[in-house]
């Protein structure tokens, strides 16, 4: 029974998504979420309150498995700019698996522009990323990997150029060799890191 | 007669941004931007022959402003490191006077990822923009202020620097000194590319 309210639940989920993608938040509904999902409206009522909270489970169940990857590579015993270089390769990832997911990734950002409650789970996790990436910076300035450097600035930077490479590469997917391009972008980014006069170079 | 045209076609393309940024593209029709505009339906399609026809030349507006700002710039005597760090004061005026246009920025990527006359007209200029860096950092390059790096992959990371951060700094107007963060994140990427061993410092 327990089982059968989990797959339920699922299906709700992967048909909001792809409602959500293909129509737009706006103009999906419970009832055509129920159709989609073959579930009546009291069952989607049993389990989300209302579409906002689909809407959000769904950013957070993204969010977690990000947060997972991040924190598995971050935990590894490599410097941190190989540690960083992993992680660039998670957005390689996100290009390969993402298919007709970006008008969902908009969608969080344009009704966090007009919703204070997807306002708040929207911006939240950026500043958590931004004090993920601060902590992990200060960690490669203490090892000795980077220059005294802001880590709240380079955290700032990477933050940015992770978020302006996944919207480039799920707008154009054709534009660039995405499997290539965050890794590469990321090596150079940490020349600006390295100390000057070591000539080191991250392989 | 014909300044009052021209009048008119101003009223119809204010009204329509402030009605997109504030309801969304979708949610906005002719006879809407027409009643706010103050003016007929016969003089809107007089200017413009749709919706999405006023919705692009909104875009296009934008676009010859940011272009002739950078254009400015890049024209001037100075380094192509202080024209970079010129040119990241640009954001920085975005931030300024972009109040409540983040929905209107957000709306062209979402509507390019489902219409192709929208997603033409909003990815020809980031590939435009590629070209304009790449040629930018190859002059670094050529006056000796760059290493040799790949120019290409340079002008990527910059893109998505610039985009990265607009789109953060209007999502969270208050989650950074966004007057400093800018320059600040062009500075530290600045050092990925001048020489290792000159110690140089751009101030």
């Amino acid at each position: 029974m327990q089982q059968r309210s989990e797959e339920t639940r699922n299906h709700i989920l992967q048909a909001s998504q792809r409602l959500f993608s293909t129509y737009g938040y706006d103009a999906t509904g419970v009832a055509e979420i129920c159709q989609a999902a073959g579930v009546s409206k009291g069952a989607f009522y049993h389990h989300f309150p209302s579409k906002q909270a689909v809407f959000l489970k769904l950013l957070e169940n993204w969010l977690e498995i990000l947060d997972g990857g991040l924190r598995a590579i971050s935990q590894g015993t490599q410097d941190v700019p190989h540690i960083l270089l992993q992680m660039s390769d998670i957005l390689t990832e996100v290009f390969q698996t993402a298919d007709g997911q970006l008008p969902l990734f908009l969608e969080y950002w344009l009704q966090a522009s007009r919703d204070e409650a997807i306002w708040k789970a929207t911006i939240a996790p950026y500043q958590h990323y931004q004090e993920f990436f601060t902590a992990l910076v200060q960690r490669g300035i203490d090892e000795g990997s980077f220059r005294a450097v802001d880590a709240h600035i380079a955290a700032q930077a990477l933050v940015a150029l992770a978020v302006g490479l996944l919207l480039q590469g799920l707008l154009n997917p054709r534009g660039a060799d995405w499997s290539q391009m965050p890794r590469q972008c990321m090596q150079l980014f940490l020349d600006s890191l390295t100390p000057k006069n070591t000539g080191m170079e991250v392989v």
